[in-house]
């Protein structure tokens, strides 16, 4: 199971904070956390992922080498198009904070009917607001677990 | 000068006649009518283009050939990353209603600093609503002129 | 019909001449130019075509503006992405020098059924080599004409 | 350590089988294996990769699951463009057997400074002909170590 956490590479202390708890409770669920392997909320939630023990993927916009937190590092060179491609790996999307590249990101993750939990974030159809972290995930985790498996689609 | 116009693959008559008179007047504007390149909104705008004597470059999501009203094609087989590529090709952007994968390239286009005009469109900070085709290109041309050159970033 | 035209973004003075010759074939041909729009043969089959009246359309790895000599400028963004773009948008491709980038966009055409002929260019199977910008371009146009219309594959 | 494994999604025997040994060479390594995820010489490194307890990682050009020895799906919808992905992703890469595809992976790898190293594929200046896969997996290691830690290039 992969949850792919969203937010941006600039985050304020609360931002950082929750997702720093965001990743630990993945990591605690067995999920793989995937993003955009860069700073910010993306950063936060790896640290925290990685405190717990749990496995994070970067996804990153270009071909360096992401935040100190990842184990796996996809050096994509797409720049913004890296977004399509943290919402589509996701089984499930959180979303923290953020501004317009979240907010790419969650208009994909909905177009592909990737189930997404918010925190503190764009107040769109479709997105589920949450009021913690635990909250967030827990239903992150369920909302991905009656998702899978992908249809294949090759 | 490019004008982005972001829209849905289908579209109600209202949003398909919007579109059309839209890509009239971006023709009669002498700017190049740029998007995803398929149905519904695309092809309105494409077609109102074409009407009269405009350039429409379609950037598709697949390999194949687009709607029938483009002088230009980009066989992207990007998919969704796609949109990406139609809101940074535009120095301006009109958005015709549209769902979640319009979202996404308005999403984009403010991130990347370029100006949105909407008509009946998501109600997002950063987004212009216009009541007129007629508003929306003549605010659309007015900030892409403002926008030119493009600084050298590559 | 668009013809690709693939190319390193330094040319020698040889290539670039080539280049340009081909750029003034195309553009006589009728056929709009597609290419990664940046320097070097790029530059040259834009500025040849542009010479003639053609039209040029640049799909660049950045978000800038390309080359002086684009009618048309995608900004993906997606780096080296975008030779798969440039690949899958010509009915056919011309490879004029080049090196592993080349070499990249020649893998994709030919791997998409692109036929390409080459200008003093890698010597791979399925590479059609010529000796003049005349050949290049009476071959590749005539060989664009057979495949289309292309199959509808959206 | 990330080692790329390029090649095609069918594989003669004798591929299939050199392609095995080189995952399970790469797990026994300590290195994580990045491959496009799908069928053929992607399964098999894949294959031997887990059967010692090594780590997958499948960028796939849809958006289904890949095959079925994947640890980590990428699920970009990027089509051929996956390719660039795979070949910016490694810290080194083998290239077993293949076609087109994986001659795209290869010039890509090249062009970004990856070092390739070649079993029974395309004989391209750049590529380090290998007889063996332990002579390869040897190789390959040594040339990521070498290379590590990336320049951070965000």
């Amino acid at each position: 199971m992969q949850i792919a956490v969203a937010g941006g590479a600039e985050a304020t202390r609360q931002e950082y904070k929750a997702a720093c708890a965001v990743g630990r409770l993945i990591a605690g669920s067995g999920a793989v956390l995937v993003c955009g392997g860069l700073g910010g909320v993306m950063e936060a939630a790896c640290r925290g992922a990685r405190e717990k023990g749990g496995t994070t993927v970067g996804i990153i916009s270009g071909t360096g080498d992401g935040n100190p937190y990842l184990d796996i590092v996809i050096r994509t060179g797409l720049g913004h198009g890296r977004n399509v491609l943290v919402a589509q790996s996701g089984d499930a999307m959180i979303a923290v904070g953020g501004s317009y590249g979240t907010l790419s990101e969650i208009a994909i993750a909905l177009k592909t009917g990737c189930p997404v939990f918010g925190l503190s974030t764009w107040k769109i159809g479709g997105v589920v607001p949450c009021r913690t972290p635990e909250e967030a995930v827990e239903l992150a985790v369920e909302a991905a677990r009656t998702r899978l498996p992908h249809a294949k689609k090759e």
